[in-house]
């Protein structure tokens, strides 16, 4: 169940010359709502308001956003105890043709879904995970954004049928690890934590945002950078992370398999105690 | 003016959980209208359908297609002796994620455009093209096919205002020409024609096609390959081809300067006989 809002109004349709339709002009978050408010709220507002800026889309102010948001979450009938918001800016309506039109403005569309925790053996023993054919495409112009153009996820997640197969992996053309179809990647080797670098190419999670931060304050030091194909598979541990699940433990990769390390719960655990209550094993 | 049809009907707006939207899941078709006929129909249909296999997206079939673009026709207010149908095709709709559902249909959205031809000075002089520092990502799984995912286009197309520069031509990051942000460039040395290999990332036009069948037919060779950023600059005649404006010969990128030439008046008299009405001198 979900429910859909604009400029305060319940919506269940939007105009057909959205550019978000015709181009996928535009950007989103997705955020998790728990007992009622907005996770990571201030991460997911800089990366709205960052990603529009590089597209050159006027970004919507962090006071009206907050309070369309509230507005919504109030208004809709989705029990937002443990819920899920998206909100989509998209560069707005008019004139067909690449070209933006020079009056313009930003479109804001805020939908409010249904959301149930993650199985809690998916924490204890980790995720089966599978390694993807559909490259992501190296482009620094969209690096990093959560922009609408996601058909290279939707042909990734086409790969595998197999539920018990929870997330794939995506390497760009030179086999160098990038991210997951939903998630972002961390490999971990003796005391060593990494996670892919995302300049050229994937998209910059919220909650890779917050475990960088919550290890940094912590003296547990990240390094952001190339990450091979065979590294990844040396690793002694790896984990996920999304807005929503939090961080989740990878038990495979196809063949290779893994141990939920002393390291990975070190980290679920400053998880936890940093407000992702998906983290409390 | 523009009016839009679904199923039959006419439509002004768009279901909010159509995966159009969310990701760009769909792919689209822009067709030339005149005398209220679609122009280069087949070619249209043949590149729409197997744009639909690569993707898995269901392919309308040939016959509902026509009958639903010719009630189009019929129901539109546009006057349909000169104008632009777009076809756009959603993966369908439901729920959240890239997961497409498993009984999810495909969506057909038909819109119906007014169009004015190309001013007939552009066919004389040629027109003006900008190098657009945006590149074209290679990506082999949606290389050729017009998707929903055009947010690269978007941003090649934000690069300039002035109003006299037509189109702006892209290369990928190894800077090799890839094709204009709403076209495709040909490009001549001598007596050799030859335009850019679209197997790794750009969008394979109709128009393209058009015109390597009509100059095969009649002895003229293309080649279709690789072709270099400086290659392209030592030429000595280039053109443009697009569904609607047909050929365009250019006459200027950023500083480099071209005549019309022989070769160049000679295919777009071979094109004016092969149907496409602007290009008659």
């Amino acid at each position: 169940m979900s429910t859909w809002f604009q400029h305060g109004q319940a919506v269940d349709a939007m105009p057909l010359d959205s550019r978000a339709l015709h181009y996928g002009d535009g950007l989103f978050e997705t955020i998790a709502i728990r007992a009622g408010k907005a996770r990571l709220w201030a991460l997911h507002v800089e990366r709205l308001r960052s990603g529009c800026e590089r597209l050159g889309i006027e970004a919507p102010d962090e006071d009206g956003l907050s309070k369309q948001l509230e507005h919504a979450l109030r208004s809709s009938t989705v029990d937002t105890q443990y819920a899920l918001a998206k909100i989509i800016v998209s560069a707005g309506s008019g004139r067909r043709g690449y070209q933006r039109p020079a009056d313009g403005s930003a479109e804001l569309l805020i939908g409010i879904f249904e959301a149930v925790p993650p199985d809690a053996e998916l924490l204890r023993h980790g995720v089966v995970t599978h390694s993807c054919e559909t490259i992501v495409a190296v482009q620094p112009a969209l690096a990093g954004i959560k922009s609408l153009n996601r058909l290279e996820q939707v042909l990734a997640r086409k790969e595998w049928q197999d539920p018990e197969v929870f997330e794939g992996l995506m390497c760009d053309a030179d086999g160098q690890l990038i991210c997951g179809t939903m998630s972002n990647v961390f490999v971990i080797h003796g005391g060593s934590v990494s996670t892919p670098a995302l300049d050229r190419c994937g998209v910059a999670g919220v909650m890779r945002r917050h475990v960088l931060d919550t290890l940094s304050a912590n003296g547990v030091t990240v390094a952001v950078c190339d990450i091979a194909w065979d590294r990844f598979l040396s690793a002694d541990a790896v984990f996920l992370t999304n807005s929503q699940f939090g961080v989740l433990p990878v038990r495979a990769c196809d063949e290779q398999q893994w141990q939920v390390g002393s390291l990975s719960r070190k980290i679920l655990s400053l998880m936890a105690q940093a407000g992702i209550e998906e983290c409390a094993a």
